[in-house]
């Protein structure tokens, strides 16, 4: 655990890599480059990640996990809005975006970096999901036989899609996802 | 259009690109080895391609197209299970999933390779849903208010997140996928 001056190191590294990589993208900045515009040595990047795909994921994960919790008001569908309306804010006003697009795309020919993203983000998503779940069937919010790893990957996944493919992602857009996954198309 | 023996040729070239991304990875092989293990100059391939992108995407537009079709059986559910299925099938047996992993990748820093796989691959499937869902809407197989174009995301988008995250994809999957999508959660 870095003390006081490392933790301002460390947050300055993660604030320079999520703010260059959604200028300059992923093939076009280096620890070099991060460790300038962050005003450390690049020994202090080495010291605490391997690389450069490191880095990049550990300041997706801190930049996700500042907004990322879903909230429990008692209203399952509202609170799946918040929490999705809060990563399409992230994903569409942020270096967020950016740096998860060039996650993914490493991570195609990276299995360890991909395998790294599914632990830091998604399997933690798929623990808070399961648990928030497990309150809306006892309250009946949603069937007690419904599926709700399928309906996880349906919701964040329809987001990623939209996002890999660079169609649009308003807000708007979830009361559509939300009334499908919710009501059904029947 | 090219003559017989050029398309024996397109046919080669199209066939060698498909195998040797499914073995060898997008950044191992090159317009050279695909001429080679086709049987081509490196020529030919440049007179109709302009890029390596280029003759993957067609190669993964024609291993897509010659499964992809929607049926029309009458039962809307069945149908999409049925292409669905077959998607699985050619994502888990062929280089068609490496192909598309790989180009899903290049498409994050070449805007246009990411909208040509838009134009080739998922303009044609938005078309084909439209045209479905219009007569299972009239049918009754789905409320004439549902909105289709999300829906359409929803089902194919998960696969494509699965894929890209190297989650498994069996069949069996697709029964919670249509499951919640037709008679939603609650």
């Amino acid at each position: 655990m870095p003390a006081s001056r490392n933790e301002q190191s460390r947050r300055a590294i993660l604030d320079a890599a999520i703010s260059m990589i959604g200028e300059l993208g992923y093939d076009h900045i280096s620890i070099e480059a991060i460790a300038r515009q962050a005003g450390v040595g690049k020994q202090t990047i080495y010291r605490w990640w391997p690389s450069k795909g490191a880095v990049i994921l550990e300041a997706a994960t801190e930049s996700l996990s500042a907004v990322v919790a879903l909230p429990d008001t008692g209203d399952f569908v509202a609170d799946i809005r918040t929490q999705l309306a809060a990563i399409l804010e992230l994903i569409t006003t942020t270096g967020f975006g950016p740096a998860y697009r060039c996650l993914i795309a490493a991570g195609q020919s990276d299995p360890d970096l991909l395998r790294a993203l599914f632990d830091r983000i998604i399997a933690p998503n798929i623990e808070d999901f399961r648990a928030r779940t497990a309150r809306a069937q006892q309250r009946g919010e949603m069937r007690a036989d419904a599926d709700w790893q399928t309906m996880r990957d349906l919701l964040y996944g329809v987001v990623e899609y939209r996002l890999i493919h660079a169609m649009p992602l308003e807000p708007e857009y979830l009361d559509g996802v939300l009334e499908i996954v919710f009501q059904g198309v029947r």
